[in-house]
């Protein structure tokens, strides 16, 4: 195998021990084992299972891309948009509902390469915060212009805080965290157009201003 | 020694452990062991490692509880009590910053007993929701009536990702969160201020009603 093939052959064999038997059980020798190659091997593409984490992450990610893709080019209303962008990551991370808390776990640590606020997961992080991007782009009626640049980001700590309750959500087919998206995106529709009033301008402003300077 | 001085004793010296080794060398064998009681006897008491974890989080809870004693019966506005406390908070947690990982890692697990939703947390919960009762029923002007009942809560999920941020908040100090508590808390009681408008009063009634619903 070229070197290309053997990183891909590892990655695939731990996502998919990553599914069948959870974190804890899917060591880097075993994934090894099962891949083929010497452990050694495995860990010069794979620093840590936290980068193989990473990796589903990743796929996810791709996997929400390719699902948005005909919803966001239809147009619509941003809470249209946004709540075929949400459904669409709860979709996507469907099947991996049972390693979800595994996933947070270890995203969660701070200087986790599986983070995704970590250098290692800007590509991955560029995909989801994309899709955003392109929910506000595309809106119509457009997005107040003071929100344009700031709005996106929100939206995707938005995601994120929906998928920490999908984690914890035991309900059959994580039902409430769907009738949260259900709930949740009609008010954040109807903040952005409020916040046009000259009356919370201000709290716009000082909102964004604060977001801007803890992003550090 | 009885069986009450035994769990203290035990759990007193997990929680040393925990401090000096983390999380994971801190194993329930090694906690008999220094504790000097059979491993048996320690599961007796504590079921799990969430289970003593849960126990920090009830010993940081009642240091926060002592700590905002003195600022809450000094009266003041919304806005002054509510920092007090989310700072008293971060004091409270202060010595345990390098264990914060490790301790929203395990809380962080769905049916954790050291989760802050968990049955096993209640009356740690109850703890922390009571200080930010205490926030509402003692601001002076009042809060407007129709969040008087449901802001403790709201506030106390505030309180949650604050303590999501610091704990991933590398900056000497965690002066961030520091600054995040300082400019969020004068929007927050902006918006609850902003609550009464006619033109808001729609917004408000249905995220009291989301929240009611998805909290399950």
């Amino acid at each position: 195998m070229t070197g290309d093939g053997t990183r891909e052959h590892v990655r695939s064999t731990a996502l998919r021990l990553f599914r069948e038997r959870g974190y804890e059980a899917t060591t880097m020798r075993l994934i090894a084992t099962q891949a083929g190659v010497a452990t050694g091997n495995a860990y010069y593409y794979f620093p840590s299972k936290g980068h193989l984490v990473q990796e589903l992450y990743r796929e996810v990610s791709l996997e929400h891309v390719a699902r948005v893709a005909q919803p966001l080019a239809a147009g619509g209303d941003l809470g249209s948009r946004l709540r075929a962008v949400l459904h669409a990551a709860l979709d996507a991370f469907g099947e991996y509902h049972a390693f979800g808390s595994e996933f947070v776990t270890v995203a969660i640590r701070p200087g986790s390469a599986a983070s995704p606020f970590s250098e290692a997961s800007r590509q991955t992080r560029e995909l989801s915060t994309g899709i955003l991007h392109d929910v506000v782009r595309g809106a119509a009626p457009p997005v107040p212009s003071a929100l344009r640049t700031d709005l996106p980001e929100l939206l995707w700590l938005v995601e994120l805080g929906v998928l920490l309750f999908w984690v914890n959500d035991t309900s059959p087919g994580q039902r409430r965290t769907r009738a949260l998206v259900d709930g949740a995106v009609p008010i954040l529709a109807r903040l952005v157009r409020l916040s046009r009033l000259p009356v919370l301008r201000g709290t716009v402003e000082e909102t964004l201003g604060l977001l801007r300077s803890v992003r550090g």
